[in-house]
């Protein structure tokens, strides 16, 4: 039987990697790359040093370009958004199909390397659901640390508050409402989350980081009114100076049970 | 300046570790290792294994009796709850402050072991800020694989729907409330939450674990009207076996637009 493993490989980092995922790397006849168009040149080689490294000998590296995505529609519009993603993973389903059954001999081990862990805001699971309509093939999944997880060992500050409820939820949702839960982790903000949390005059802590396991980390931490802008700043500084920024942000309310809880 | 390592050791597998964590047990002169009364003797030993396999030789291992919890009040009570868990933490800051004052020598390091990631449902990092009062250390946080990446790894499912919010929650919540999100993330639940979930009749998905990572891993997962019994039956049967359960659960709303989604 084929089998592919989907390895989360946190933010990159060797040393980030667990013992499984780096073994697992070590198992792997042959590596798909999809490259999306918009992945910047840094997160491309970051997996391919991991390969090298990792990699048994006489592995083979498949790329193919990833289908190019319909421009994203605006922000409003979320089923316009749903419907293209949707119909982008389609496409991606279907070629990765083709090249499993193409590259990968039976009883082979193909891999796919995933940024962070592959549960967590990616599309790599649904879409090999979606490849085994057209090729068969056992999938093995390989937890990494997300951007959540090295945000918060960065600050040193845990995710919720004493069984306190948190939500996960993207730039494009804060952008329209503020979230209710006590605390909130933003992924996927081009920055109109932030700015319109900001402008809202939200009242509560905000914990923010930029390219994290990187050289060029920054963070930032304080009262969201007082650091928003400081944030959005450096954000927009590191885009202009690297080309590229990811960034990930947590925000608790200020409220008397968050402020009671030490 | 005395250091104080938080690590992640996921579901305590040693392959499980990353890199960095298991470099970080062994940079510790002393491990510090506060048992809970209500800890199952496997997760004790399971932490005593990794620091006799990482740590460096040498290394002291200091334990202590966490200090006793005030009886657990009743599920609705939740500030009454808040209130026990704050005195609670209270105590364990002291007798943390109190050991590491006693027991590391300055420029020494310490190590304290946290079942996933301390980021998730855990209070070690909250308990030592409140310590940093009595003892003057710096805390460096070390991720780990949590239960919900092991959940979602094992039945090879994503978090989140595409673009869709995520609530992660405990038990105590559900039991009260249906979360209103999309799809919802439940740790620390007695059984209570899913039993009440099934009552009001959620329909849905399920896919549902325990001991994740042990040889006593159970996966269940379905519409959660049809496989949500078959859970709570195995986890009374594991508990009953073993003595202990640790269970956590991810549920999906059935929705046009999850369904939708492949
Ligand atoms: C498509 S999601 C993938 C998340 C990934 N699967 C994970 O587990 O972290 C990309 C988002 O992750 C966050 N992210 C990824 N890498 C990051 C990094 N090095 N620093 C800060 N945020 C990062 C950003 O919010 C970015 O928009
Ligand atoms: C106090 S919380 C700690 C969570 C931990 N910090 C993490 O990152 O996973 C304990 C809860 O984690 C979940 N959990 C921990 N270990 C587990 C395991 N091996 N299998 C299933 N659930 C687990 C259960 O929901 C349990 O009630």
């Amino acid at each position: 039987m084929r089998r592919l493993l989907v390895i989360g490989i946190g933010m990159g980092e060797p040393e980030g990697l667990t013992a499984r995922a780096a073994d697992a790397l070590g198992r792997a006849n042959t590596f798909f790359l999809l490259d999306k168009s918009e992945a910047a040149g840094e997160l491309v080689s970051a997996r391919q040093a991991l390969i090298a490294r990792f990699g048994r000998p006489g592995h083979r590296v498949v790329r193919a370009p990833s289908p190019p995505r319909r421009p994203a529609p605006l922000a409003g519009a979320r089923k316009a958004y749903e419907g293209a993603v949707v119909d982008w993973h389609g496409a991606r389903a279907a070629l990765l199909a083709g090249l499993i059954a193409r590259e990968l001999g039976e009883d082979e081990t193909g891999a796919m390397l995933v940024w962070g862990d592959p549960m967590l805001y990616d599309s790599t699971l649904r879409v090999l659901a979606a490849a085994r309509a057209g090729a068969d093939f056992i999938v093995e999944v390989f937890p990494g640390v997300t951007a959540l997880q090295a945000l918060c060992a960065a600050h040193a500050v845990p995710l919720n508050g004493i069984g306190e409820e948190v939500r996960l939820t993207t730039g494009r949702h804060v952008a329209q409402a503020t979230p209710d839960a006590p605390a909130f982790a933003v992924l996927l903000d081009d920055g109109s989350g932030l700015e319109a949390l900001l402008a809202r005059g939200f009242e509560g802590t905000l914990w923010w980081g930029a390219n994290l396991g990187t050289e060029a980390e920054i963070l930032v931490a304080g009262r969201l009114c007082e650091v928003g802008a400081a944030a959005l700043a450096a954000r927009a500084q590191v885009k202009a100076a690297r080309g590229w920024v990811m960034d990930v942000w947590l925000a608790r309310r200020a409220s008397p049970e968050a402020i009671s809880a030490p």
